[in-house]
């Protein structure tokens, strides 16, 4: 079937590079609205072709949406009016509420399916794209029952092509999911990196002293603003209240320390530990 | 010339693997008081033989202390007295300032050189020694006007053998450095492990949805009470002045989510995306 992905960035050029090595699609054409990216894109052969939006549409059998969540939200009231009648609408977004929201009395609402696939790195545009990059990391589909049986049946080949088991939940829990163990984890890393860059003048001090922890956060802060000021403003209550908590996690931590309480940090660091388990097989061992 | 090495954990036992295969040592005795560990180290060939202390120190050349941070300071001004007359005593553990204090006055403070080798992973115990675990990493020397010129020689031929570059810095700001860059880190990896542990009851989730950021923040959630306790209170006031810094930023963030103020928004993460140039180079790529 011919695939059209909108937005060939890290997300949308990663997809393109695992559906060319599947069989999944015969034919790839790209939407992409930065010239520069289009051309990166081509010369990658992400895509077989690049064409606008408008001609892009009439022959995609599925269109696979991977731009910021705000443009998602905007393009896709228009995408289900304008797509063929068996044609399939996916976006690749990491908020699901606004998504869903966005097309709730839609007439064609059936032909969407709402997916996040657990899977990124910081870096972004079609340079960054990654074959790979999806395999064996969860894909979620949020509201399932309001998709159509053979729209879901497209989204799941796909996630096959990409090698993504699946897990579905309502768009809301999701959103509660991922402000935990994603959105607010950015903001950490967005204000651990600030903190530092305000204490070391010495640019080149922090690279040679950025050890023990500090650089497996620190990446996370190198992820674009394009991408993460939507998020956080899409996901905004969840993630306040991810935050608040993180942050009453901390003020526990800063007073163990502020009072020596050994026995306490000793009970806080060991309850923490307690990661150990849900994250092995999730991560590779890695130095730091 | 003979090594002994006080601590066979992923620290001292790195060290041994590393000298095994270099020409600097001809001998490597291990001193470890947790018999499973002692047993380990053994069967996997980290060191020749593990010793009591008092057996291992009068032949050793140089001795390396790869204990908890308080085990070194309680250790070195005894080690000191009683290693012979020409051997060398390095720590290598991650603060400084108070080693360094508990040796100032000691009559043979020059055989005692103070080391931070800026490498780790959040594993611990003999089993997770790894070959080239220091390798291109910043091994920082600190008060080295306080140690005799050969057992600076010592030190830095050590440190070639490990393959790390040095830099020399006063004790108190290698404190203040990593209080920032690598303490204050930790610190908020074990809050956002809390924090995610307490959020999230069903440790399967966390395992499926830890994707875009969190499984790289809190890798480091997994580090030992056993090493960080002590760290944690030794460097404590660089610490918590590191860790109020950090909960500003992070709440100068939260107001601008809160306040849903976008161009604000963009502005700190485009602020934050500044550590791509100190870090790059110093980290792998890799997914998250």
């Amino acid at each position: 079937m011919q695939v059209t992905i909108i937005g060939l960035g890290l997300i949308g050029g990663s997809v393109a590079l695992d559906l060319r090595g599947s069989q999944f699609s015969d034919r790839l054409v790209g939407v992409e609205a930065n010239p520069e990216h289009a051309r990166r894109a081509l010369e990658r052969h992400l895509v077989d072709a690049i064409r606008p939006l408008d001609q892009a549409l009439p022959e995609a059998r599925l269109i696979v949406l991977a731009v910021p969540v705000d443009a998602i939200v905007k393009l896709l009231p228009t995408l289900l009016s304008r797509i063929a009648p068996d044609a399939v609408v996916l976006d690749l977004g990491s908020t699901k509420s606004m998504p869903v929201a966005a097309v709730r009395d839609h007439p064609r609402r059936g032909r969407y399916v709402a997916l996040h696939p657990m899977a990124g790195t910081e870096n972004s545009g079609p340079d960054a794209a990654l074959a790979g990059l999806f395999r064996d990391h969860t894909a979620v589909v949020c509201d399932a029952e309001d998709s159509d049986n053979d729209a879901l049946d497209i989204a799941t080949r796909f996630l096959n092509a990409l090698g993504m088991p699946i897990v579905r939940m309502p768009a809301e829990e999701h959103d509660r999911h991922v402000a935990c163990l994603s959105h607010m984890p950015h903001v950490i890393a967005y204000a651990l990196a600030l903190s530092a860059l305000t204490a070391e003048r010495d640019r080149g001090l922090i690279l040679q002293l950025a050890g023990g922890g500090f650089a497996s956060i620190a990446r996370t802060a190198k992820s674009s603003p394009a991408m993460w000021v939507p998020i956080l403003l899409q996901n905004q209550a969840a993630i306040l209240e991810a935050l608040d908590d993180f942050l009453g996690q901390a003020t526990v931590f800063r007073g163990a320390i502020a009072s020596s309480n050994r026995e306490k940090l000793r009970q806080l660091i060991q309850a923490a530990n307690e990661i150990r388990n849900p994250l092995d097989g999730a991560i590779q061992p890695d130095r730091d």
